[in-house]
């Protein structure tokens, strides 16, 4: 068997997120694997990093294809890539080692998150960012932050009941202030169900001071949703990168991890 | 009578363009004078700065509106916002001294021209910018922009036949180039149908060296549609300001206005 490695980037506007559905038009497995099975005459499945929900995007969706055949990986990127609608893009094909998975293999994950903090909503950012048009202080969700980071039992912080292990660990949240655009990035092992868009509302609560950064620990220490902030809408986040190789962590995340 | 100016954003790809048709939904200015219609509880005209393309979108779009009772700016404002799609949206609703109308009181108008040159199509960007993954020589470009600076006869610059004047005065083109992204800024006193994209087009094909920087006045004396370039695709080109003010245009600008 020989296995190959899709790197994926999608407008999840118009799909119902990333996890295949009987109605395979309306989700971006489904799509993916429809013209794989059309270009390489049989039925194929693949495997992704981790399910994203409606509306999500993603720029490096990771996804694991087994062929009993060798092929060329650049001739299947240009055949996907002319077969897919133009909001899924392929951006790479790779051969791997035998064993890799997208899921199993990962090792951290990094999500972004967009807010857009303008009075008005802009036209062209609209799909790709929430909009929360208010006063935020930074300097108290970056102290917020740094209490989520860490290994802890994330279990008010999903929407899922039966998730059955709901320790975490986040190596880090970085939050950048671009004019009047917050885009703020996890990076971590693992995510629950809407944990992302949860620990966002959360923190954006902490902006607008709804919540004071010193009541982080008790949040998380309640293991309870009604503690927890609202879910931030999913079309403002996007799955950045999915990583494999502790040598791909930008450094400082690498040191943090080593600190655990 | 009392005059108010509207600024409109749009995102012009649901879109066949500004001008009213017999479909109202399916125009920018059908749709907001639709929503006005219901607000102020009868039919309601409004005149823009100009029409854009079918696909063409706008941050400054500008609309004139006539009313024979005062209203509060702000509460029309809320209002339409409320009643619109978002993919318009109003930015602001300002009442103007008598006599003031879009069109007519325009004294420039500023284009905008998004190229992505990345290899791959970006699936975030592809609604707002054209795709034109190739090496392009910036420098020369700019070269053959300065060409076409100035007044000039624009007749091989447009895809309508019957312009009664295609004398046109382009003040400056602007050619910025952030990262693999390239935006054209284009300055007149007015455009004729398709021109900024025929404008592109041209300055693409010098960028790819069919066309060199020497031979643009040639071109333009020639006064013919086969010597210029292929028109940019609608979806890179965005209205971005109408200036009824000369001290409002850009400072090198209004410089170079009066050189004229």
């Amino acid at each position: 068997m020989y296995t190959y490695r899709l790197t994926i980037a999608y407008d999840g506007t118009r799909y119902r997120g990333w996890q295949r559905q009987q109605n395979t038009e309306q989700t971006v497995q489904g799509t993916v694997e429809a013209c794989l099975s059309q270009i390489l005459g049989r039925r194929m499945q693949i495997s992704g990093s981790g399910r994203t929900d409606s509306g999500v995007h993603a720029s490096g969706q990771e996804a694991s294809l087994l062929l009993e055949k060798r092929i060329d990986a650049g001739e299947l990127l240009r055949k996907l890539n002319a077969a897919l609608p133009e909001d899924i893009r392929i951006r790479r094909v790779r051969e791997m080692p035998a064993g890799f998975h997208a899921r199993k293999s990962a090792l951290a994950k990094c999500y972004e998150y967009h807010v857009d903090l303008r009075e008005k909503q802009d036209v062209f950012t609209r799909k790709y960012s929430f909009h929360f048009p208010k006063q935020v202080d930074v300097e108290a969700m970056r102290q917020a932050a740094e209490k989520l980071t860490g290994t802890h039992d994330f279990a008010g912080f999903t929407d899922l009941k039966e998730h059955d292990d709901t320790v975490r660990t986040i190596y880090a949240i970085q939050i950048a202030q671009e004019g009047e655009e917050l885009v703020l990035s996890y990076y971590g092992d693992g995510f629950l169900y809407h944990m992302v868009r949860i620990l966002t509302g959360t923190l954006l609560d902490v902006g607008t001071g709804r919540t004071r950064p010193e009541q982080i620990r008790a949040i998380l220490a309640a293991k309870d949703r009604a503690w927890t902030g609202f879910p931030a809408p999913a079309k403002g986040l996007f799955l950045r990168q999915v990583y494999y190789d502790r040598e791909e962590l930008p450094a400082e995340i690498r040191q943090k991890g080593r600190e655990e």
